[in-house]
């Protein structure tokens, strides 16, 4: 008998019917004699209809009112979770952020959790009964409603199995797993049945979006096991599959490549030609940090006596960055500013990777025989990222999935 | 300067734009120098999307899980309320019930309210806020959220004002104040300016549907004076018009009659010549009280050794009251039981009765120039109610309202 804390996605939770079959999900763990704490998120499209309410009214809803609004959609569906459980015999008791003293700081839309009181869980738990907790949403020490922001119901999950010592979170989503790679890309992507909380931080981060990446963070320091699965299959209670994301001290045979990550949402920006002195690049990505924009991967070259920078952001700040960037050029006396909104990011990333040289230089390898230019480059321990012009996305994930032998069955 | 406490009905916020006319009202009353603290309903439509959610999922909601899932109306309203505030310049904090305290017995869907902390209320007033509470929800001792009841909201804003001790509770709702009877039957029906708490309750409960019984049964205890306002129209602040409910001391010359009163959901049940003995209506009534039926009107007269009984209920209990009272007449040896469900009741109101006799002949004298056959009387000290034909309702009521002198300018 293992305690199990289990989080439904909006999709998962998106209408009614929905709501049964979660109930008779839940139901089943509760026969094979686990006990069963649950989060839950606003059922899907409830959130987006609450914030057009607010957005009707003003362009800047007060950040304290729309945790007051957008908390309603959770609490919504902790109710109607408990009112399937009940019509199936199964004792349950609902809680909002508030009544279980999920305590946050003040930051509404973005909290942090600070402790929960796992009083009255352990209580019901005792009776036999199944805890139904709102997630995404918590209270600060004034008594203020927060909320943890977009995804925040996977930490809530997260933040519930730290509190109660559970032995597993699982997340259930609309797929079944974390893959090498999106299938929509590479349709030999194969799901992995384990990988570590690096190696998955790395893999949110950079654009495969299964799990929100700070529920991860949040896993990994409190070493909860997470398990990522499908909320529209039928597990085994006892072997469920799906991913299990873990330490990496449990994997005897890492491999060496776990995944492929990419993202689409990059754009680069060049200063060319500055004469070089100490604190260039801290001028230019300063002004860049101080417009509440995020740079990603940054080089620089030191010429003759110039030099040149490049740096990525996210393409929606692009036009914003490329005018901050162009006025500073003239500043330092730049020879050139350009900026290119049609590039792309590629990851590999595997905790393999510490013990085995030469992935760097297999990598470049394959993407150069399929003529890929590079870009850009940038490494961490556990993966390498490149830049590509956009049109080469498809290719470079495919190629480099079947380089690393990343391929398996053709996925459903 | 006065500290006024204004309601808002689920019409005066049904929309995003109804909002924020509502927020220009509250705005007219700050700006006046007075202190305002607002009590919301849910947007007209969201609570019946809730409860259907609720019946899609299960024929007997659990009442806990009902409460946590309504009160997210009235949650939504006090924020977006708070953003139209905000937007103009207007400080202001919205506080659900359980963040104001608003405890109540653990009576979910129906509780009553047993104490508001107003030491939160009563800083934000001090530092020049606007308080936006969510109506009709409270709290109870263990943290559980519960509900007072449709209509409730009005309950919430008169224990707002005892609470606070405010000068005047002002209920905005979609009619501009209590008429002498439904203009709709009557285009001659008056508004009236003033009325007292105990008339009210007794125009409520007969079917003058402006307030809810229990938020004024809940001012006359406490002596809040209460004023019914259009929400649609623009009122001088400092002589904002409607109907104001008060005590009656404070009116030198009271009308011998405020206004008329009906319903038509009435139905009669008549046993008739029972063997006269002691208990036969304790019998009867009691059974009727026992299935949860409400009985309204009961008459006995008492014949050559027989008796003959009837009453009056709600019409949706016609068919199982008769068939309880079909029941027991067998048993009871009855010659002969009987029902109407075409019967209507009309009601005269006012605390002018108490010091003037002669009332209830001029109304039968009234009724029966008309030829309108009176089945039923029933008098208390400030109301005569009979029961006719239910095509006779507006004729009754037409000829009464004339008679009685309350014919004014016909309303708009």
């Amino acid at each position: 008998m293992a305690l199990i804390v289990q989080k439904y996605g909006g999709t998962s939770v998106g209408t009614t019917d929905r709501i049964e079959n979660v109930a008779e999900k839940i139901i089943k763990f509760r026969k094979a004699g686990h006990d069963v704490v649950v989060a839950v998120s606003a059922m899907s499209g409830e959130t987006n209809r609450l914030i057009g309410l607010a957005s009707d009214i003003s362009d800047r809803p007060t950040p304290r009112e729309m945790d007051v609004l957008v908390s309603t959609g959770e609490q919504v569906t902790i109710a109607l979770l408990c009112m399937a459980l009940h019509k199936r015999g199964q004792d349950a008791r609902s809680y909002t952020g508030w009544q279980v003293a999920m305590q946050t700081d003040s930051s509404h839309m973005k909290a942090r959790i600070n402790n929960i009181d796992d009083h009255k869980m352990r209580s019901d738990l005792d009776a036999g009964r199944v805890v139904v907790v709102a997630g995404f949403q918590g209270i600060d020490d004034n008594g203020n409603i927060t909320t943890l922001g977009r995804g925040g119901s996977d930490t809530t999950a997260v933040a519930l199995a730290a509190a109660l010592k559970a032995d597993e979170c699982q997340i259930y989503t609309d797929v079944d797993g974390v893959y090498t790679t999106d299938p929509r890309v590479e349709p030999n992507a194969r799901r992995l049945p384990h990988i570590t909380f690096e190696e998955m931080l790395e893999m949110a981060s950079l654009g495969s979006k299964v799990l929100q990446i700070r529920s991860v963070e949040f896993a990994g320091k409190y070493q909860v096991p997470m398990r990522v699965l499908s909320s529209f299959e039928d597990q085994d209670v006892n072997n469920p599959g799906g991913t299990l994301i873990s330490l990496e001290e449990n994997d005897v045979e890492a491999p060496l490549i776990s995944g492929i990550a990419f993202s689409r949402d990059e754009a680069q920006i060049t200063v060319r030609g500055v004469p070089d002195q100490p604190g260039i690049a801290h001028k230019v990505l300063g002004e860049i940090a101080d417009a509440n924009m995020e740079v990603d991967m940054i080089v620089q070259n030191i010429g003759d006596a110039v030099t040149d920078l490049t740096f990525t952001v996210h393409r929606n700040d692009h036009d914003k960055a490329l005018e901050i960037v162009q006025k500073l050029g003239e500043e330092l006396n730049a020879s050139e500013v350009t900026s290119d909104s049609t590039i792309v990011k590629v990851s590999l990333v595997g905790v393999g990777m510490r013990s085995h040289a030469g992935v760097a230089a297999k990598m470049f390898d394959i993407l150069a025989s399929e003529g890929i230019n590079i870009r850009m480059i940038a490494t961490s321990e556990i993966k390498i990222s490149v830049v590509v012009d956009e049109k080469y996305l498809e290719l470079a994930v495919r190629s480099l999935h079947s380089g690393f032998e990343l391929d398996g069955e053709a996925a459903a």
